[in-house]
């Protein structure tokens, strides 16, 4: 039998997926870099040549999947048919979407990302996504802006604001996890949504919209995201 | 000759006016936790109960410059004359000063919290910063809503989400400090004016104000810290 010779590329991304189905099974703090060299079948060096740490392995992840949720509303983002808001408001919707139907696993990354002592690990992820992120609705503020609809003077600059606005729910996002399971749950998930609100607000407003023009939120999301088990 | 006894509160005042003087002295990177008590006169049990790293104390410190700042704008703050705007504005024009004044301090705790590897001590300085200016941007908000000025639903949540724009520039302070005494200086000192001017237009926007009313930068502020040494 001829041997398979992996290409390196390959070989990474298998790494990845064994430690996201390792992470999503028993958790990421639960997960060491053995069991995962061990479920795939790799050496240590194997690991240590594309991964500088778990943490490294874990925001690599969250690139990963950032790009697997673009590449999934591709059809929104390339439809000649949208304007640029009905485009972004097609795009936060498929994204709620997604969120809510993958919202176990979403909430085994958060459980993890938002503990305190876990607060360089969030601003990595939260920094990881952002630079995926970035040209995505860049593009599409540029496109409001030819329409002459949304008005801002510089569209990546503007995405990479816009994209940074989320680090201000960080607070609420981890209140609400915290409670999750008390008494309180329902109420810290509606203090979030709340935030989440005014985010939607402050973004229409950046982009020169009325108030509303973006359907950021809508009503339940938080506490649907917050349930999950 | 009576013993001094002195309250935990004053021995962790003069640890950190230790620290802070030979932070600003030798940077912070070549100041070691023994250093610091050795100026200070205090065992390493007495760093340890006030402080658990030297990223704690720069914290720390951080949280007293921001304090000292506010407390040195006192009187704009309170004058009952002027307007929330006229307030908003007279604060930042005040606090630009203090960073044309204290640029080679500011230029000193800048070199060490916007490189790559000390993301984590960014986000600590930049959330104790947050802690202590929220409050004060909170007041300021809530003023001009009820003068009718800014419209914007929760002073609270407002201020926020308005310091947490900050953060958005930290790629573009870090692309200034490296090019810092190379050909690219005055480019990169200008892409971050840039930056800061689209901040201030975001501001003005997610506060209900027309493009320009908040003056967040002057011409040559970033050429101004950036030149300090």
């Amino acid at each position: 039998m001829p041997r398979v010779v992996k290409s390196p590329e390959t070989r990474k991304g298998e790494l990845l997926d064994c430690a996201q189905a390792l992470f999503f099974a028993r958790g990421y703090e639960r997960t060491t870099v053995n069991d995962i060299i061990q479920q795939a079948g790799v050496s240590k060096g194997g690991f240590y040549h594309h991964f500088t740490s778990k943490e490294d392995m874990l925001e690599a992840l969250a690139a990963r999947m950032a790009m697997q949720a673009v590449a999934q509303v591709t059809d929104v983002l390339e439809d000649p048919g949208l304007d640029a808001l009905s485009r972004l408001n097609a795009f936060l919707a498929r994204s709620r979407q997604m969120k809510i139907e993958d919202a176990p696993k979403i909430r085994a990354m958060f459980d993890t990302a938002f503990r305190p002592e876990n607060i360089v690990l969030y601003h990595r992820l939260n920094a990881a996504v952002i630079g995926v992120m970035t040209p995505v609705l860049a593009r599409i503020i540029a496109q409001g802006r030819d329409e002459g609809r949304f008005n801002t003077p510089d569209a990546l600059m503007t995405a990479e604001i816009v994209l940074h606005l989320g680090a201000s729910t960080h607070d609420a996002v981890a209140r609400a996890i915290a409670a999750s399971g008390t008494a309180q749950a329902s109420a810290a998930a509606d203090a979030l949504e709340d935030r989440l609100r005014l985010q939607g607000i402050a973004i229409d407003r950046i982009l020169g919209l009325k108030d509303g023009s973006i359907a950021f939120v809508e009503p339940g999301f938080a506490r649907s995201i917050m349930a999950a088990r």
